[in-house]
């Protein structure tokens, strides 16, 4: 290698007579638009932890994200360890996965699925992606037709919005009603569509809201979808974590009235989402999506996307397989008490308010009162102010299409909870108008 | 469930009276618009493998792929595993992992590259991809700019022609030239470059070619793109895989001269392509990526993207720091020794020819001579019937843009590639015109 940087040297002492190039192509072109920045939950939170003091000697109480793996008490089962060390000991998996994924994963998906449907799913049925992520892009820019449409919650996880406008297809806005624990408005969705809305998203159990829609609710979507001639996609990477009144009921369900594109991972229930292992599948026994090539236009996008890693694929069989009902009952567990807490240590704070309380996924959606407060300009100076000054993190309400709104998750170890709500209730305090 | 199942049946009876609709909305507007296939290896594959007679007793020998995986001689080393398993025990990487990879993922990746560099990289200039598919994903989504093209070679490993379809970059092509071991006819480079042009792909050691571009090459490269103003993009994911007289040179060897990124992956090197890990690294000294907003765009489109799972990500740290030389050694011992054996074998055979010996990669591009067989109509019909006769799977040159050529790799226990040599002749000489 030496004697190749000497060469270098004189090639680049030699070069000073070739002319310059007086602009880069990129660099003029680049210049004529500008960069699209997406809104995304992490972008947010860099910009929110970027206010933290160091000199704060408290632990920095992360209520930002759903991802509670860093709190032992989430930790994940050891049958989901031991799987993917068994995958990656046999040394079965070190190779590029099949188009889609493996067979034996898919099958046990389609399994796992099928425990709450009328309905088997077939391994067909099933494309394996990297995360829950991955799958809403697929799906997204298989909808990426001439002149398309698509509904989106409003608010919601903002990946759908930043899919939508990065392939071309528009979003538009359907209401969740706070005061009638965020269900859907469906005379809004009405408002909204067109002969060229393609789809439905929601999502079920909720993000940001923490709420679950009951079967009618759901019966209603599908009608409504039916009648609109849209397909649904349903949202379930937060499937099964419901601590309420509310069961879990899979939007696939529905799969022979309308089709149903859902969406999920082992993210959220494995507690395990740095895996990035999930999963796009059709429920749609009639075999419209197939018919009107929507699944030819899946299978074309995963062929040119990355594949979740083989041997995490060859794990899934077994964590799906062999994970036992008590470690899922103890998430529930630690999921309803977290809630609990949230719920009441947020009814002690004057200036936000909880309209319902989570009886899902990992989130509550709590409404400021600016009126109430002194020197705080919005939700994102809230969140700001809120890191600087107490070492807590939430995520303020624009960032999931509602402003001066905060979601608060409450998936973390309890007593990290109760320190950080009540950090929060300090600020607010020293932030409340005097009377 | 039971109950909510009676609910379904009564619903969907119920249902009849409301108003079917009579179209779906994605339907008719999926017929406007025809389905883009991808040109994709695995896709080719496919096509191919299901010619396969499964009445033949005889192993099906897969001479289409760059990864040899698979064979007991080429299994990766106990370091990388341990890696991994070490990281999944620890329970540290279960959670989301931070945007553009691990800060010590990214720091050992620039330490690693910088080995056989004049400059150090710094952590920031490496962001962590899935795989090296989806770095180039990435690059090329980046540099999606009004009016753009890019230069590719031809013949080219396929994803950039897909990527570049699918985000409306305009792919144009040079070629390489076989009679002067696929060295870069920079003429054609020129004729089909203008002001709208903003970056010239290589990839070295060469796939589908086998070869590897020496220092002087690499320096003409770099002048051109410094003339047309381009920046070079360099695929690397065969780095360090070459076993002939050219010593591998990085691209980034020259990124004080023109900004080059260099996409590369462990999946290669340390054969396990199904870990899916790979990098985008902008080797740019004068920060003409950053001032271009190049690198805001590359964060941008990363954003919306899945990222690889963080305990591999973990395990990055130890797999690149330890692993040691032997292992390294012995790989390309065994490379050379089959690329030794396939340019023999094939020199024995009539109707193809091998215009170079491969000293690099995993491959070799081979030329038909269509008028010596009797009932071959072209390159795919060549593998198709093959992979029937035969059970040997190659590729045919269409796939990589050269058509009525076939690419074989050598990266397989040298035993089968014995095998499927032997069938290859048997094959060809099966389907000779009669003299």
């Amino acid at each position: 290698m030496e004697g190749i940087r000497d060469r270098l040297q004189e090639d680049m002492e030699e070069s000073r007579g070739i002319p310059r190039c007086r602009t880069w192509n990129f660099n003029r072109n680049a210049k004529l638009e500008s960069v699209t920045t997406h809104l995304t939950i992490s972008g947010t939170i860099s910009t929110i932890t970027a206010n933290l003091d160091h000199r704060d000697t408290r632990p920095t109480i992360p209520l930002a994200r759903g991802d509670p793996s860093h709190s032992p008490c989430f930790r994940t089962t050891p049958i989901a360890e031991d799987a993917i060390i068994s995958a990656v000991r046999s040394a079965q998996y070190n190779s590029y996965p099949p188009r889609f994924g493996l067979l034996p994963a898919r099958r046990a998906i389609a399994e796992y699925l099928s425990r709450d449907l009328p309905c088997k799913l077939s391994p067909d049925d099933v494309f394996l992606t990297v995360g829950c992520k991955q799958a809403i892009k697929i799906v997204i820019s298989a909808l990426a037709l001439p002149r398309a449409n698509i509904l989106l919650p409003r608010p919601a996880y903002p990946l759908y919005d930043s899919c939508a406008t990065q392939y071309g297809v528009e979003a538009r806005y359907y209401d969740l009603i706070p005061e009638r624990n965020w269900e859907i408005d469906l005379d809004s969705v009405q408002s909204v569509a067109d002969e060229n809305t393609v789809a439905i998203v929601i999502i079920n159990p909720g993000n940001p809201c923490g709420n679950v829609f009951t079967y009618e609710q759901l019966a209603k979507v599908v009608e409504t979808a039916r009648e609109l001639g849209i397909l649904v996609i349903s949202d379930e990477v937060y499937g099964h974590l419901t601590f309420g009144n509310n069961p879990f009921v899979p939007m696939g369900f529905f799969g022979s009235v309308v089709p149903v594109i859902t969406v999920g991972s082992i993210s959220k229930r494995w507690v395990v989402p740095g895996w990035r292992l999930g999963w796009l599948v059709t429920c749609d026994h009639k075999g419209i999506l197939k018919e009107a090539k929507i699944v030819d236009r899946i299978k074309n996008c995963l062929d040119v996307s990355s594949s979740p890693a083989t041997f995490i694929q060859g794990a899934i069989p077994q964590i799906l397989g062999n994970t036992r009902e008590d470690f899922f009952n103890k998430t529930i567990e630690l999921l309803k008490q977290a809630a609990d807490i949230c719920y009441e240590r947020i009814k002690e704070i004057d200036c936000i308010t909880c309209p319902c309380k989570p009886e899902g996924s990992m989130f509550v959606m709590v409404k400021m009162n600016l009126s109430l407060l002194e020197d705080i300009l919005d939700d994102m100076d809230f969140c700001c102010k809120l890191a600087k000054e107490e070492s807590v993190v939430i995520l303020p309400g624009s960032a999931v299409g509602w402003p001066n709104w905060l979601r608060i998750t409450f998936a973390i170890e309890p007593s990290s909870l109760e320190e950080g709500l009540g950090r929060l209730k300090s600020f607010c305090q020293k932030h409340a108008k005097k009377q």
